[in-house]
């Protein structure tokens, strides 16, 4: 592209319904505020190169709570403060490996024996998973691409290893419902085959990616059957594994380590700007400080952390004074238990606040596409209102239903109206709860995009009421 | 994120539109058949690793014009050209390289004498600019942040090296338009420059990326003045080129060794699946074959380049029979010249055909969130009835403006209406022109559902003419 006359009209087109009316003007300065001095990137290379990996319980997870709440009081807060909860303490307790072996068997040309072949195989053990114990459990794999297939091989899983091969769709347009379709396997996949008597679980990682990084994520195991160890395997190995047990018995050696110690204390992180007009009525803005052990963390969820961060920054860089409480949480242990959530609604019921609105970003720092927002049919009318407003920034897609897990509790507690940023969803399961999962993947204009869709949305909730 | 139920609503709330009529499922079935069975990615695999840069001239324009018109025939078209066009020579002809020297100040302290430090600059010449001649061109650095302040500078510039510094405008939200504000300088400069005497140029590149690598591209040179050597400064390496000029005087000795060799032969490369009710009646669609020589050209435009084949490819697949004609045609000579497309609108004249529609993918292989329309007020309006069939695919931004250099002259020549795929921009301008525009830098499933909705805007004008 060397001449761009013709493409600087859409621009042009999409900016003609920007009505030159004072909350156009303040949006543009909030803009124009994060894209030229935001501080959410350098927040971010903080957030993962210095700390890292954060899990619930973990010494990162201290860490980042500290720097949490340095960067509310930095950032501006009225008030910055910790809220204490008990969270889950799940450990790897160290390296989770992999062996696959199968016989080559002769070929017919040669007066050779068959030959035993042992490969490695890139895994990673399932969040809130068992361990194998010191030994590992060795086992037959058991080849099961779908829950149908399980129920009709029920009769062969005792004693084997059950790897669930079900492929991510790439035919959904919204990764999300591909992740819906798969992450079943994760769920509920280790109970389903103990329920027959498998022995462990190898999951295929629920990913677009062509690489061969496993992806993790939080198992649930049903208490009527037994706990089994569970892992996820990376896609290349996954495919070559069930290529080989189309010919081939394949055995594999598998070793994981975890278990949970403990409840141990953690913390919501949470700054606020008083309400000028109506400071009992609060809203709230946040993602997720903890992360998996396995990565940064730095598009789930250090993106809405310092996001969330970006927009006090911003309100307070341009001396806006909020007519309703606002608060800014970086919420713990949504990887797996969600126990910051509840803490969170559960002290509001406590102390009979008023809750009216609440946004989350927890879908990765990618190009923003449109903002969703639950509520009830008055409040969704108000919110499309606002459309014009803010589809200039890229949330042009304004859609019912909106939320996220940490603002759930919220919800139900309160009939709270919910809200969410919805960037764009084509390369957030590329690195989804894998090692890829790096600051060096996030770009840093989408990263503050977001923040400026979210903090106009924020503005004009606090202006109008919602 | 572990947890999705909310965030699927969003996209079912964005697809009860999506109603189930012929269109709808055709579309679909466009779309299943693309992102599952899609060639565009190993085509880009192809076209960049094994071809790699392919400037109007190459050896690598040769190459590319062979395996275009293969991958046409390969493709399904019912038949396949290449259309010979004179293009023009430029070639870069050496490596590029300057060097900064000033002298650092003894310190107070000290009783020794100034230092003189040398370092490199990380630069690349501007296409089309010529060479400063074997023994380099060296000068005293004028640093002009703007037109307006060499204009107040003029009387300085004689004899200098002029460094426009002019900064990539951050507020924008389609970064085209920083393109279009910056451009000037890598356009116009060199020859408002050498109007006051300049003996060279440099310029800051254009970008938001953080990295240093310089970005080229075209420069245009006045015929009434001087032409002088021109080049792209890395974006560190033009800080630190700024603030040492805030404190010193800097020399700066430049090498570049760009010249025209005479006009060679160049193709565009067509493939066309010929109508079945109206064959006289012509729909183009199609991206540039070119790149500059510094990269791959992945994202410019062998994204382009590799979409317009998966779209004839995936008709074919689906055993799909145009009403119309359409034709799919890899550009020759976007770059530096725009011979290609001018060619195409001058033989088309020639053969008197009619031209119904054109569309153009030259903005990278980023998610599709909208396409353009230039053409008059019915077609527009018309255009707009089809954005609920094809928005569920990410462009959802139906845009008044569209169109492209290359389809350009068509429109000129024929008043044909020209759309174009407006992909997100956050992304382009980091990689554009520079030698991080590679294969590695393009996301798969990105540039394919580019191609899903360019395909399903060529269905429906098809269909329903325009």
């Amino acid at each position: 592209m060397s001449r761009w006359h013709m493409l600087v009209l859409f621009f042009l087109a999409g900016t003609t319904a920007f009505s030159q009316n004072a909350d156009s003007v303040f949006i543009k300065s909030i803009s124009d505020e994060i894209l030229t001095n935001g501080k959410a990137y350098e927040n971010l290379r903080q957030l993962t190169k210095q700390i890292g990996g954060r899990l619930a319980g973990s010494p990162g997870m201290v860490k980042a709570e500290e720097w949490g709440l340095k960067k509310m009081q930095e950032s501006g807060a009225d008030k910055a403060w910790m809220q204490e909860c008990m969270v889950p303490h799940w450990v790897r307790g160290g390296k989770d490996e992999a062996k696959a072996s199968w016989n080559e068997p002769a070929k017919a040309s040669s007066n050779k024996n068959s030959v035993k072949l042992v490969r490695s195989l890139d895994i990673i053990a399932l969040g809130n998973s068992i361990g194998t114990g010191e030994k590992g459990i060795t086992g037959e794999v058991l080849l099961i691409n779908s829950f149908d297939e399980l129920e009709k091989k029920k009769e062969e899983v005792k004693g084997k290893i059950v790897f669930y091969n079900y492929r991510f769709n790439d035919t959904y347009i919204n990764t999300f419902l591909s992740y819906r379709d798969a992450g079943q396997y994760r769920g509920q996949g280790p109970s389903r085959a103990a329920k027959y008597g498998a022995k462990a679980v190898l999951v295929r990682s629920m990913t677009h990616a062509a690489d061969n990084n496993p992806h993790t994520g939080a198992t649930r195991y049903d208490s009527a059957y037994a706990k089994i160890p569970a892992a996820a395997i990376g896609l290349k190995d996954a495919d070559q594994l069930s290529a080989q047990l189309q010919n081939n018995q394949v055995n594999v050696t598998l070793k994981t380590n975890g278990h949970f110690l403990p409840d141990t204390i953690g913390h919501n992180i949470i700054g606020e700007l008083t309400g000028s007009a109506f400071p009992e009525e609060i809203i709230t803005v946040g993602g997720h400080l903890d992360s998996w052990d396995n990565c940064e963390g730095a598009h789930d969820d250090g993106a809405g952390v310092v996001q969330t961060i970006e927009i006090m920054r911003a309100f307070k860089s341009l001396g806006y004074k909020p007519r309703r409480t606002i608060r800014f949480v970086l919420f713990a242990n949504e990887e797996n238990g969600g126990r910051g959530g509840a803490k969170y609604a559960d002290e509001a019921k406590a102390k009979n606040e008023k809750h009216l609105f609440a946004l989350e970003s927890d879908a990765g720092g990618f190009t923003p596409r449109g903002l969703g927002l639950s509520g009830t049919e008055e409040q969704y009318q108000k919110f499309l209102t606002w459309r014009e407003l803010i589809a200039p920034y890229g949330a042009s897609e304004f859609n019912k239903g909106g939320g996220g897990s940490d603002i759930g509790p919220l919800s139900k507690a309160f009939n709270t109206a919910t809200g969410s940023l919805n960037p764009d969803t084509q390369r957030y399961f590329d690195i989804h709860h894998a090692r890829s999962d790096v600051f060096e993947n996030v770009n840093k204009r989408e990263l503050l995009l977001g923040a400026v869709n979210m903090a106009a949305l924020i503005y004009l909730v606090d202006k109008y009421g919602l």
